[in-house]
């Protein structure tokens, strides 16, 4: 039986939200040390990865990246500790939500019917209004 | 200091996700023992409102809502057991979720700016992308 997979996003303040394409922002820009390259590695654009990176840092006092400059086709980008903080609380958050869910949902989650099992008028008018 | 608030949706399958919006419905039909009052009192069409208990329908072997026949003006709806139960575990999870949230989160709560402190120009740039 699969575990139920919660998705979701803080809201810090009316200015500062924080949810899973910001983390993964942060994520792929530590692990690539450049801003643009991690916004290829996302399939979104420059621009949008500039702006996600510009919205957290004016919800939060400190920064979470800065541009790091020199080398050769330098102008690279850095997450500052706190950058490295937010994405380990967002992490650790996360496993715990995950194991608190399964145990707070497993009667849901046996009543879940198999998608072989949905009779397919059905499953097109669920999967329609999939997302809702 | 505002506690984060976190908006989940947990998704059980492809066929199968339940957020805020189906759980309020839910609630409001559980309070007015009628889906076309439960929905105008969200302010969504009444089509709206039966698909989504169709879709949750669909996504569980048992049913959440059946309709209700009978007295003058009848064609109420009422929830099923399963349909309370589910209310019931989101809530709790809700609950568990918004407490270890605020103790996962301490650290980063007390870095977020306060929205006087935002400048305009930086503010019109984080509203306009309010929401990604």
């Amino acid at each position: 039986m699969a575990s139920p997979v919660v998705r979701f996003r803080i809201d810090f303040a009316d200015h500062a939200a924080v949810g899973p394409g910001k983390i993964a922002l942060l994520e792929a820009v530590h692990a690539s040390g450049s801003l643009s390259q991690a916004a290829r590695n996302l399939g979104m654009s420059y621009r949008r990865a500039w702006l996600l990176i510009a919205s957290l840092n004016a919800s939060f006092r400190k920064p979470v990246a800065r541009a790091v400059t020199g080398g050769r086709g330098g102008g690279g980008a850095t997450l500052t500790e706190f950058g490295v903080e937010l994405i380990t609380s967002y992490r650790a958050l996360d496993r715990d939500i995950s194991s608190i869910a399964a145990r707070h949902l497993r009667p849901i989650v046996k009543a879940v019917t198999k998608a072989s099992r949905v009779k397919p008028a059905v499953a097109r008018r669920s999967f329609a209004h999939k997302g809702i």
